[in-house]
């Protein structure tokens, strides 16, 4: 493939951890170029190559499709600029996840949409996982609505930003472990709830807590799942082995669980299963990991970005 | 207090983590004096100024108590050894937790029988934590026994141990996390239904689910506690306060949630609640944390220690 | 001791790593009452028991001594004004350390000077530790001063403070490590070199170079020695036996090179030496490892307030 | 490139960091097939899709060339009964280092030997840091020979293999540094000073520490130069820019300093220099890093492998 038939991508918001990723797996894509990327804190300096510009300098005309790593509430105003210059678009924020003007990325579950979406709303990180994991269970009737869906997440630190805040040091995240918006308040809740509905018909409680892990990146979430009818463990593992036959970027683990070290750097949720022992009523633990930066972000961008362009959906990724 | 008014205390199994912070509490504290120290593995070397015997050559008779940090399934035999000798003893392994013999030292809740215990099992880690969580609760009947108390445990490395293993090694464990004996199958449950069940009389049904955190001490627990009646954050809070009025080792904390950094190297079970918003049946989270090497293990054994024999109870501890 | 004979301390600057340190200590400290804690950006706060103020607000009047952990170039402006109402200090920034009216408080160098000192400076981490492990061999004449003694650094995290910066983030330092302020351009070099004449009247030329380590705490220093004549390692360990005999803080570790965690949460300095084969002239490697928040800050103004008050040098902390 | 064209590679000791990180770059590589993988300790197991197999069971007949990262001591054995079978080898471990009979791998420093050669020894991670750093200077004859070179050079944990050891487990590693094999007698001084003359005629001598990190991967070394003659910072970046200009793999950074996280999961040298101030004769201080499985081990063995095969050098690497 020659330089002239790259495709051209603009990358807003690129000194961020998303945005280094996203210029990271862009440097190594056989199909795309990268045509400008912005940063305003760190206009002027150089990654992987580019040289970082002023947003509202961006020269949105150089560029086939836009992705955006700029932060809630603030990438909303730059994703439409550049729809307005006819340009498509993949935001990384959560501008526009709750709006139907846009294609909700979570590419398993949207392949045709994306085609021809003009604007896709790429999930949050620990919905990705959330919904790896429950959307075949709901499917299928299993999981019961009448007990609450219990997900304790552990992030690394890179799904907080790279904005400093004392909270955020190394002297105070080494060696300590803590939950955060605890009691179904993390802006992430409204968002899973709603593509699980929209893809299961599941509208049973969720019950979310998310920690802060002291590792860089990786997403673990164990997942309670109160069931409609006792499933063994192989039985739960078939369930997903069938559901997610042929995915590249979905790997059922068979008689273990994973860990963050099976997904970081790669473009892959990762799940596991293990029945629960002596309760009375039937249950399921299901662990999702996934790689914040990459299938929780980045990398899930440049899997719809292939999508999109109509090129083979794993180009430039390591599932 | 001078050297001859010290109680002389034998340690048996000091070369592991808990033994190691055993002698290193043991020589800050001003009402004891260590009579021995064994470590089959490492005899003849030096700690906290101790060198270490061989098992089978503990002068017992030095020793007016004796405290054990040998591993499960291996402490019984020299507990009862020591005990026929006409020592008291506290055992912090597994060995005795379930057995009607011995006092479970949950020190909380069990002072008046410590007084005279000539035996005590002192509490595993996980379970230290989740009980002085969950006892107030139950006793108060507050906890609806219809639905499942879930409770996701995160712990330093520590608490497996110092022998060396392929998945301990820092190469394995930085930059990682998962899961372990998911599914209720971790040893620790049966110890924790039953004396969930003495104190306060709930038989609900509980899911355990530990993992393994890249720190080096620390134990988290993120408790989801299904409630018979709504409690709000002041309300829950005022029911562990009065619950541990008075108590040095227990910290209600107002208005936050505790964190690894709040309890390490202390001798404290830090207690933070929130009240679950966003589902149809009230539900309220409590965080627990403890340093399992400290009141999880070798400091609750100085505090069960301290109170057999009828000292101040936090004597040479900073809870 | 009852509480009316301790002597009441006054901690400026209490909301760092070293202030906290600091108030951790003293809240251990049987000989002293904190009679205030301030601290500007946490102003309100409590931390061990003491809600910090205003600096501007510092209730002088009722300390008798003064401890500042100011920033370098804030701290000598309360210290000053401390002195004018008559108080005696010890002052944990730079900013006195090059000055003749302050004694230089490297306690085991500095007894006689310490019990009468109205202002002490507290020396640099970095320096510390160096000074420990060259004065001996430099009294001796056993340094080479042809030949550059060559210092190679690494300290934790907290030894560049608590102030938000991007390059102290945890997803910035985690599993990073680097060199910083390489050639010579270290704060701490002047005060170095001026200490180690000043003790030893050696005057050679020095090559110091800190790095950036991914822990807490703790400073580990490889010290590069050109000597006048051979030494083997016992002959090493004996020279540095003399000098620190009875010295309750110094560590002479003799057949083995100490590590960090000989030393953190500890007040004390531990040295280890290795000969260096296959080079022509005759070179020895010294290792000094210290707790850059105790031996290396807090500790140490710790054990020179305790000289400077008449009492056990060691009170309050754990060597 | 089709697969009947791919040069198929046998992989002997797959099980190690290294040998992971070869089938991870292999499984990535466009030019090369797996032809097996063995690892007795781990036969059976599945790594990248391949199923390890007992070393002796390794069918040689299957691969063109062989690749071992085997143990110091037993790679030998191994390597020397694939050349009796005809097969060009790469041996990572040290084996063949010192000998006459194999290409020293030093990818830039060996191309015309590379390309013929039939065994090739793949430098220690250490020394290649080193070498590429000092070899210009000395070529330049810009060392000062009558004065010591300090290297001191800092380590991930991977370095030390997957081997269980006590003090390689996290619990002893997390919050620790420290040096080892102190006094110059690491094994791979013996390496490093014979290439070093070879490359350079420089026989100077070398005092050489190596530090255990608290990190997965990485080396950083601190060389410290003395220098024949003064250079300031852009005279000495200046040659380096000379000697490694067109080099893919080695990046001089200019007016900054690399850290490691420059350089893990690439297979590049980064290089940072500084002059010395303060002191009475010129030094440089240059600092050296890599990704000790990368550039230091598995990547720079792809990297002779390209070569050797006449295909683009970087080809499956990432630079």
């Amino acid at each position: 493939m020659n330089n002239n038939a790259k495709v051209p991508v603009g990358v807003l918001g690129a000194s961020g951890y998303v945005g280094q990723e996203l210029l990271r797996l862009l440097a190594r894509h056989p199909g795309t170029a990268v045509a400008f990327a912005t940063a305003d804190t760190a206009a002027g300096e150089w990654v992987e190559g580019h040289q970082l510009l002023q947003a509202d300098d961006a020269p949105l005309e150089r560029a086939a499709i836009v992705l955006s790593a700029l932060p809630h509430g603030v990438s909303a105003r730059y994703v439409n600029e550049a729809r307005a210059a006819g340009k498509r678009a993949v935001d990384l924020s959560a501008d526009f996840r709750l709006s139907a003007e846009a294609v909700y990325g979570l590419t398993e579950f949207s392949r045709p949409r994306l085609a021809q979406a003009e604007l896709v709303a790429n999930p949050g990180c620990y919905p990705t996982a959330a919904l790896i994991a429950l959307i075949p269970l709901a499917q299928r009737g299993l999981i019961d609505p009448s007990r609450e869906v219990v997900i304790d997440a552990a992030s690394g630190v890179t799904g907080a930003g790279r904005h400093p805040q004392r909270e955020l040091l190394f002297g105070e995240v080494a060696e300590d472990y803590r939950a955060y918006a605890v009691g179904n308040t993390h802006r992430h809740l409204p968002e899973l709830r709603a593509a699980l509905e929209r893809e299961s018909g599941f509208a049973g409680d969720l019950v979310f807590t998310p920690h802060l892990l002291p590792v860089k990146r990786g997403i673990l979430e164990t997942i309670h799942v109160p069931l409609t009818g006792a499933l063994d463990q192989g039985a739960a593992e078939g369930i997903y082995e069938a559901a997610y036959r042929g995915e590249p970027c979905v790997q059922v683990v068979r008689g273990a669980l994973p860990s963050l070290k099976d997904v970081v750097y790669r473009n892959r949720v990762a799940l596991g299963v293990a029945p629960v022992e002596h309760v009375r009523r039937p249950r399921l633990t299901v662990i999702a990991a996934i790689d914040n930066l990459v299938k929780g972000a980045a990398g899930q961008a440049v899997q719809n970005l292939n999508v999109m362009l109509g090129l083979p959906e794993t180009l430039g990724l390591v599932c």
